[in-house]
């Protein structure tokens, strides 16, 4: 079992446990169109998700890869997120604007990261910043 | 490459092509929630696509799989449907009220088929029906 494959399927038991069906979506690569790692609904809000996991910080994210899953959840209709596992300190959750352009790439430094919002955020407990 | 993921892939070139952003899922089995073989969204309509392909008809569906794909789209906040490609005569969709119970499963035959709609009802040319 891939490491990603792993934290994809913990992301997807803890968006089932607050209320949204939630998929994976298969390994990019076998088609050309930009494709988050998990879609997520719950009847009033759509999630286009990127899942990362790192043992330690900053992550750095692609200009391509951000751009795709800005894209793709413009078209879909969602809100893209990144949600980032860092060793240690969990799971946080990145709306686009949250990420600091660093040169040609986007990066999720300590400071960044203790602004990212919870699960639950998601489920509605503190909506307003991810309404925004 | 098995056959049901090269109408999967049909499919979503459709879909792409009629302006929604669409993924497949992973085969099922490795996850216990239920899960469609395709989610598609536009920004105002979203779709959970089960996908047939048979050489001739009737299609049945099982009780259990038209209920896990009813329950899926329910929660995530999707209009649910069958896509069905039959050999010689094309692709055409299907509500879940347009299945004919049949004993313990759901059916679509001839009848049936000729009154599915196409993608063109997708695009919103005759939404009419979809958004009932």
């Amino acid at each position: 079992m891939k490491k990603g494959y792993r934290f994809e399927i913990e992301l997807i038991h803890k968006l089932w446990e607050i209320g949204f069906a939630a998929v994976r979506t298969p390994a990019s690569g076998v088609m050309s169109y930009p494709c988050p790692d998990i879609i997520a609904g719950n009847g009033r809000i759509y999630l286009a998700i990127e899942v990362k996991m790192r043992s330690s910080l900053p992550l750095y994210l692609s200009k391509v890869e951000v751009n795709g899953l800005k894209e793709f959840a413009e078209m879909f209709g969602a809100k893209p997120l990144v949600a980032l596992k860092v060793k240690g300190l969990g799971w946080r959750l990145f709306t686009l604007d949250m990420l600091v352009e660093s040169g040609g790439s986007y990066r999720i430094d300590e400071n960044t990261f203790y602004r990212g919002f919870d699960f639950d955020e998601l489920k509605g407990l503190k909506q307003l910043r991810l309404s925004n």
